[in-house]
């Protein structure tokens, strides 16, 4: 029983936002995650001194074996650890711990450890407790239901690219860049987004009339998905936010419960709130 | 009799998409489609191997001829071959079918092939059955409801961009890029729907003063087309939306029929469900 | 009194576009500015044989002296010349007729042709007939709600840009292209609005951080004048629609009246419809 | 008891923009931060004559000296200086006075002379009186009610950029100009802003096509914080409007007062009118 109990404690602290040790836990795990980002994207740069590249090493080291510990709790404190491992998180956490062992027999797989920057987004898992939870819960509602219609029309922005694309490549040919169909679709691309490198740019002057057509197709096209989002968005207004808590199910993992639920809502297992 | 069972099979495999046979048909179809684009974009890269060219050049080939045998199908399957093949869909299996044929004799036009892009569209009937013809709907009306506004919108920005054009071919002059005000007017363009390759950029301060001032003023107008564009698609979440299938009238190739109709409702014909 | 009914023709003629006769001027003016305005910018051109020249040279005499009638008829044809004298259309279609003139003089003015380009908003005046006039007056009234506040926000933007520009001068100084203040504010201004030529840009790694900075900042800022406009042309989507039509009134000038009115909404002046 | 009444009058003045003598202190003040700004904007251009940049001195000096004058009349005018020597202004005022006192000692401190761009923002204090204070309470709200959201979404595109950056860092290598993981993260900064400098762009065919897929997706994402603003404006414009002066409390320096209010809402002190 006593077992039990300690892993619940530990289940508390590590998968919970709502005591004091679980948020604290949090916010570490949240500095050492940056601090690791940071370190990976300084490893990267050229003309430091050899001694900040050996401390970056072992800096490296310390946050990882921390990671291993922590992915270790993780597995312990949990009833079905199945449910973890194979969930989102469990795989960003795995992903972002190996990269290091890996760079010890394979060279260049460090650069992997950036997958570390999908932790990040355990921030929202502090986030929740706040009123952040209703405006991503319905800012996330409003994507998902524009999901769909954002996505056919990116698939016609896409058509639209191609046939653009393969029109410039007759017209500008292999002199002004347009050297293959690909590269003239990706020039399309570039500028319909209104990124416009500049790299490949159109010469003659009836690629330049197309390249202003495309443009202001562009100029035109883009409020399309805006219009979306916010239409979507001001219809979710009127919909009624529940107000949920960190709360994590030691039997299912399942982490969305109202608050004062006693109650898994998924396995009806219950929810230790002390 | 037999032969009329026959033909109206077929038809319901290649123009509708309601029976497995018909969903499959048009699956392989788009496969098919996506391939022969990918095919005639690798063609176009250089330093490939010359036995990959060769390659591609039996597959496009092989593509073709299914192409052809299925434009053939379509057009013995249907009641009116009129209405096909002078429909939209029609040209465009046309155009996306003879290129290669035309390329035997004609040097280049092979580069046409990629007007098998427009096929792609195509998905859309496949999508159809799901509520993405909802969507869909709602989106082309939103989009036709604001096509005036947006026209006029846009006929402004291009009397703008003549304007400024001018101005800028007068102030920057040929020194800096801006040889001849149709450029000038490119550079406006180019500049105003916030692309800017940066080919053209102007060069002395009272140039780059009227610039940052046409950005600016890009930057607020910008806000106008997506503006009508939301405030439409939000009018038009009021609207009901219609549950449409993708059943085609064997006589009047007419192919939006509501959910358990039986005749169709442009001709009378009637409608072929089992 | 023929006299005056001839004056009255020739208004109706030129003034309004309810008329078959009137139409037809209206679009027969249309098709001469485009044409002189494409004239103005082929003449700009370089590298067109000496004969087009002298071709465009006379074109732009013979459409010169069209305006010049044109603009002459339009005076007496009115009972009050300065009404339209010192209208915005007066000005602009005495500023697109004088430069040819001129240019006998003063070498160069006929750059100042494009002023044509303007001309070109009569399009609206035809268009008027149509239902354009419900939409353009509406976009019209949401973009006149919304200029107070897209004003506060494009001076909000400007100041932001004055003190980035400052900081980035400070931070990249000369090297990098950032010469001077006002220099490193173009590029603020260019960054913001999301244009990038790219002939300026940061190249200190303190610079890049702070252009990022700028950049992300500015992605959030195009929100706001979208929303305005959005949220206003929404608003303004209950309002009713009246309907207008082109009659212009012979005494006032006025030509802003319903369908039906016999006498002038401004003077009380009789309107005449036949 | 005189000596007081100065004092109000005075507050009057500096303060409070209801009366004509208060406007018209404030108008002079922003024309003069204005010039001050110019100039230092033309400070830093090279080229002109060494006889400007010594009129320029002489013009900051000018300037400086009205602004330390000013400095002293809102402490002493006020009756408790503290609230004004730390308010936001406060602290402003000072930072754009002493620079060039500071260039006596320290070389390159007349740089921060363009803190003096901040004063601008004073501008809202005169509009305040007239309908653009309902409009910027309006859109302030809806921009503090956005924040939150607007927060959560530039997070998630920071955290897409380092993936992003990382994947072209590893795909394109040094050679394209992804130097290093940092930078990289930039250049997708400048890519999913669609800013697009191009001075660093992908050469590899996969690097293309990945910088394709995240101006895609950028072009998408773009809507989110654009739909949440306008969803967010729209709701406000149901709000009612107060009607609110530049009043200044001479006890508290409260500054947002209903038209007609005798007694400060913050601390009861009576609020002179005259």
């Amino acid at each position: 029983m006593s077992n039990k109990t300690w892993k619940h404690k530990l289940h508390e602290i590590i998968y919970e936002a709502d005591t004091p040790a679980g948020k604290l836990f949090d916010v570490v795990l949240l500095i050492l995650i940056i601090l690791s980002i940071v370190f990976v994207m300084m490893e990267s740069v050229k003309g430091l001194s050899a001694q900040t590249y050996t401390y970056l090493y072992y800096a490296e080291w310390v946050i990882t074996i921390f990671f291993t510990i922590e992915y270790i709790a993780r597995i312990i404190s949990i009833n079905k650890p199945k449910n973890y491992i194979f969930s989102f998180y469990g795989i960003i956490d795995l992903l972002s711990t190996i990269p290091l062992y890996l760079s010890l027999f394979i060279v260049g797989s460090s650069a992997l450890l950036t997958v570390r920057a999908l932790r990040l987004l355990r921030i929202f898992r502090i986030l929740k407790i706040s009123r952040y939870v209703g405006e991503s819960n319905r800012l996330a509602k409003a994507i998902k239901d524009s999901k769909a219609k954002i996505f056919v029309f990116l698939f016609a922005v896409v058509v639209v690219c191609i046939i653009s694309g393969t029109l410039m490549y007759i017209i500008e040919g292999e002199k002004s860049g347009f050297k293959s169909i690909p590269i003239s679709v990706y020039w399309c691309i570039v500028t319909l987004t209104t990124v416009g490198y500049g790299d490949i740019a159109p010469v003659t002057p009836i690629g330049q009339l197309l390249a202003a057509i495309i443009m202001i197709m562009g100029y035109g096209i883009i409020a399309v998905p805006t219009g979306i989002v916010s239409a979507e968005y001001a219809a979710s207004q009127k919909a009624a936010i529940v107000h949920i808590n960190s709360q994590v199910c030691t039997n299912c993992h399942s982490n969305k419960h109202q608050d004062g639920a006693k109650f898994c809502n998924k396995c009806g297992h219950t929810l230790f709130n002390d």
